[in-house]
């Protein structure tokens, strides 16, 4: 049941990421259901599978898996492929509805009841809320959503209370990470409203210089308001980011040069590495692709950050360790 | 006039060295003329350019090279190329006699008026020795050289005095120095009377795992008791290093392969490097070909560790740096 989503290649989202800088965007909207407690305080699993059954009656053009008829493996992949977040493995009852090329996904009993989120590959925040609106109406249209008034939807925590709604872009940043302007660039983030992180949300690290920049406030803005502000924001260290770029070339030709190649000859040639050390030496790749240095224009940047996730590269026929899978996996795609 | 000399990789003495662990060898015998002061004090360059004119006349099958007609660039080439020693460059009336193979060196006005050198690819110091003999005895029929019954022949650095040669033998000993085995090596050559040093000499680094072992005490000991200690000492360490390699391949099989093929990656792909990395990764490639794991045939450690020095990089057409010239001769290369 779970094997089209198997394989980290056919991610739909991912396909065909060739611009600069902006990897994909999601819209995500927190919504609870009237008549059910939170999930947290659910006084057993069938009262979530209540819930679960409840969120597939309306939403009956999406595919339901429960995480409960899934081995580990299977779960820790959507992680990897930002289908479902590290926390929904551990909740009991949990469940995601997924559409066919996994650009949409709604996860059930994470936090909050309901999760919806839809991805893409660009900085197109406006088309992705519209998506996730429709899905959010469908939904309404079944069940009794938590919706005050004066507050808006109601959620679990309440940094989520009044849209309910996280936009965030993920950014590859080669260029500011580099030469070392990060710091102050989450500082001016921060000061608008939004908040950096790695790329498997909050307290995660960063793999590969990619950074998810969303909005922290839900409350006191409109949907519209928020993504035109993040776009803005977005667009403007986009636009850093370039600039840093050609400095490269410009100030540090054969430093930059060098690390694009290095990184091009160990992918090619190592026998085991981490998926840390991969990840940033992807990037580089990336970066000497963007810069013009590099003519490999079948390279997938986002698909390849996924598939060194050590979930796609445990292999029980095999003795094979992970980091030498890994190597294995990267010297065959290069 | 030095052109013949100038090129890295058609020394005679470096080519065609398949075998591992041993490099070269070498014997070099101090000798010095009577009726003159020794270098250090000679009163003016005219007395330094007689004994050079003294030594010439008797080793007339070799090709004589005053330093002072040579540019600093072409010195350093004999330099790197272990024809001369770094002390001989800076002395005023020096030169060096040489064969056309450079097998043959002889160093007039270093510390001593006159320095026999003979190399060899392989573990054959007598026969190196042989040779030497003939050239002393070559220089001794034709010039009165200082000797005194009871010590042997006099040198101006008394630890030379007696027979006056050091025999020396280059190790490459990546296992060894792998698995830190390197200073309990270095202790027992040392009791031994022997002394353990990097690829130039008295004080110089270790570059690529490479070291010379050579005899510390000249005095009290004949010629063929030194070689035959030598050649014992040096089977033994070789037998060492075959055997820690052996377990490189047995107990930490993916870190060595890892190793090797990073390094080779890094040596095709690098646009910059420095002579001590290029080295120690140029051991790594020696190391995987002594193993078995690469099929380089062609592969010469020896010219390359020499090809890769400062002085063969120097380009003045061109504004390329030394690092990115030597990236690029080893991408050439390989």
């Amino acid at each position: 049941m779970t094997n089209e989503h198997d394989a980290p290649l056919t991610n739909g989202q991912q396909q065909a990421a060739t611009q600069p800088v902006v990897m994909s965007s999601r819209i995500r909207l927190a919504r609870n259901l009237e008549n059910y407690v939170h999930p947290l305080m659910f006084p057993n699993e069938d009262e979530g599978h209540r819930v679960v059954n409840e969120v597939q009656d309306a939403l009956t053009d999406l595919k339901v898996q429960r995480l409960s008829d899934m081995d580990q493996q299977s779960a820790y992949k959507l992680v990897a492929k930002h289908l479902i977040s590290p926390d929904l493995t551990k909740q009991p009852a949990a469940a995601v509805l997924l559409n066919d090329d996994e650009t949409v996904s709604v996860m059930v009993n994470e936090e909050d009841h309901v999760r919806i989120q839809v991805m893409g590959q660009d900085l197109s925040l406006d088309a992705l809320y519209q998506r996730a609106s429709e899905i959010d109406d469908q939904l309404d249209a079944e069940v009794d959503i938590s919706y005050d008034e004066t507050l808006g939807y109601l959620t679990t925590c309440p940094t989520n209370i009044g849209t309910g709604m996280r936009a965030s872009v993920m950014l590859h940043l080669p260029g500011l990470s580099i030469m070392k302007r990060m710091n102050r660039i989450a500082q001016s983030i921060n000061r608008f409203g939004f908040t950096i992180r790695g790329i498997y949300g909050e307290g995660s690290q960063v793999y590969g210089h990619v950074y998810q920049v969303s909005n922290q406030l839900t409350l006191g803005k409109s949907e519209h308001e928020i993504i035109e502000a993040l776009t803005e924001l977005v667009t403007q260290i986009i636009h850093e980011e370039l600039e840093v770029r050609q400095r490269l070339l410009s100030h540090k030709e054969n430093e930059t040069l060098d690390r694009i190649y290095r990184s091009l000859g160990i992918l090619k040639y190592s026998r085991r590495i981490s998926v840390d050390e991969a990840s940033y030496r992807l990037s580089d790749i990336k970066l000497g692709i963007d810069l013009g240095v590099l003519d490999m224009p079948a390279f997938d940047f986002n698909a390849m950050m996924i598939a060194i996730q050590s979930p796609f590269l445990i292999d029980e026929e095999t003795t094979q360790s992970i980091e030498a899978k890994r190597a294995y996996i990267l010297r065959q795609y290069l």
